[in-house]
């Protein structure tokens, strides 16, 4: 158990906001097909706006909510799965725009749609450690950037947001912490979620496929790989905290997709109440993902102190990735 | 302290080998400036090589030195300032390279040219506390692909590599591990080194200034901003390791460029003796510069067990980076 304590989280979602009909109608798809294959209503797209100055206002937020100053803060983490630039690290924009009168350090954790649980479970061994007393953690994603309109399954999905998260030491008496975490890693399945352009391998001057530098997934591939291995990981979870999956007060999915997420909770057996389901407001924010749910349950009191919180994705890689937390 | 112990190191290298004259002829330099100007003899190119092979090849080098199989090792991080592409992580594409039959957990930690020590710092708190028993880091790199021709300072600087390192906990009787660590970030120097273009700001299909995809550094202002903390960040460095200057057995800098660490040697009044320099046959290659000249130094009998070791660097961020570690 790492004696931990989330003490805030924020967000932020840019103004534009896109209707799954405006995407019918985009896309020229049937009236009603977007939110119905998708289980979005709408989702926000950025406009002009830089991930760096989105994940800075979801961090004022967080610290807003946490009733700190960014004095408080001794590292600044970006867990977000796209970036802003390939040089610096997204995490140095991030402080570039916040502006502490300090150097905290920055730096990148990157699991794609997980790289918000990934480097929750690693910082907060840090901070269990000593190593840094309160750290912010931020993902931030403009996904429709990237997004491929000609496939009509991944396009209506994505939406972009950030969300930060603050977690500090346990105090006495306090029982919050990280109970378990786990992930897996089945790179069989490397290039069924994947933008393969941008980096050093297709380099943009160099190469002018346009569709390479979009989104491409394999869904239903990712989705039987998946649900072949997780009830086995989610059992691993709770046995590695040694709870039962009836004591579980919350689960927190990535919001994946609509359809996805109603397979998990049956194949899970998780009651409707305690799974959180935000995607209709939203979409599918990449690492944004969790953390964004999780900040709506707190703030709607779906989660509360004392409650038993799982999160749960799966991401490119292709990951699963967990962590069982007492809130 | 952390109680951890480096057991083997890999390095990478492509074939292809470019000459500092053949820069000059390249670039229409007078014959002798990119050698005089960069420190380099040659560097390496990748060559149709994608960085996971690279990487993958340092990785399966470092476990034969440690006497080790892919079977043994529970967790792979990419510690590398480029990426392959952008979904998936680079851990992934490297794990698919390796092909373990476990699936293994491969994520991403990335502070540019510091990402390697970021790593090892990082995951030295996991393994000390026994989230992993050992672990795979690897530093990837393929510079040659994303610099400038028309900005000659930088172009003659970078070479390709990759380099791996497997960490695993200390045993009884075992005095290895990490005596101190530390990071900090300006970020008002976050636009001082970087490639701007690529991500989610300018998207290679709605924008096409070459340049804006290749690497630009201001390399007197990062000298000016840099050399004004360096010294008392080294101070509190050894400071946290409670040990002097002089009780240092070696200092392994990021092999920037021949005078950045000329100037940085004589800053610090570090004998030439301790100063790990490698950079005539490899250039900097980002995040694998550490790594290669540690796992060199260690090779050449430079460094030896027992021995009290500095790593320190600067990146893009603009942040500083050191870790004092006991080999």
């Amino acid at each position: 158990m790492r004696n931990i304590r989330i003490v805030g989280m924020g967000k932020y979602l840019p103004e534009k906001i896109v209707t799954s009909e405006e995407i019918d109608r985009l896309l020229d798809l049937k009236s009603g097909w977007s939110e119905k294959k998708s289980g979005v209503k709408y989702r926000h797209y950025a406009n002009g706006e830089t991930a760096s100055e989105m994940g800075a206002k979801a961090a004022l937020a967080a610290l807003t909510e946490a009733n700190l100053s960014l004095e408080d803060i001794d590292c600044l983490v970006s867990t977000s799965g796209t970036m802003e630039q390939p040089i610096p690290c997204s995490a140095s924009l991030i402080h570039e725009k916040l502006q502490p009168n300090k150097p905290i350090p920055a730096f990148d954790i990157n699991s794609t749609c997980l790289s918000f649980v990934t480097g929750l479970d690693v910082i907060s061994s840090l901070v269990h450690a000593g190593t840094y007393k309160r750290v912010l953690l931020v993902s931030t994603e403009i996904a429709s950037i990237g997004i491929n309109p000609k496939q009509k399954e991944s396009f209506v999905l994505f939406g972009d947001a950030a969300a930060a998260c603050i977690i500090e030491q346990g105090k006495e008496g306090q029982t919050s912490g990280i109970l378990s975490s786990r992930m897996e890693t089945y790179s069989k399945g490397a290039h069924l979620t994947e933008i393969r352009g941008g980096g050093t391998k297709y380099h943009p001057n160099h190469h002018d496929v346009e569709e390479d530098f979009l989104f491409d997934m394999n869904g239903k591939e990712v989705f039987r790989m998946s649900s072949r291995v997780i009830v086995p990981f989610v059992d691993q979870l709770l046995e590695g905290a040694g709870i039962a999956k009836s004591e579980l007060d919350a689960l927190v999915p990535h919001q994946a997709s609509g359809m996805a997420m109603r397979l998990m909770r049956s194949k899970l057996d998780i009651s409707d109440e305690k799974f959180i389901n935000v995607i209709e407001h939203y979409g599918n924010t990449i690492a944004a993902s969790i953390p964004l749910a999780l900040c709506d349950a707190i703030k709607m009191g779906k989660i509360k102190r004392g409650n038993k919180v799982m999160l749960l994705g799966t991401s490119a890689g292709l990951s699963l990735g967990g962590l069982l937390l007492e809130y």
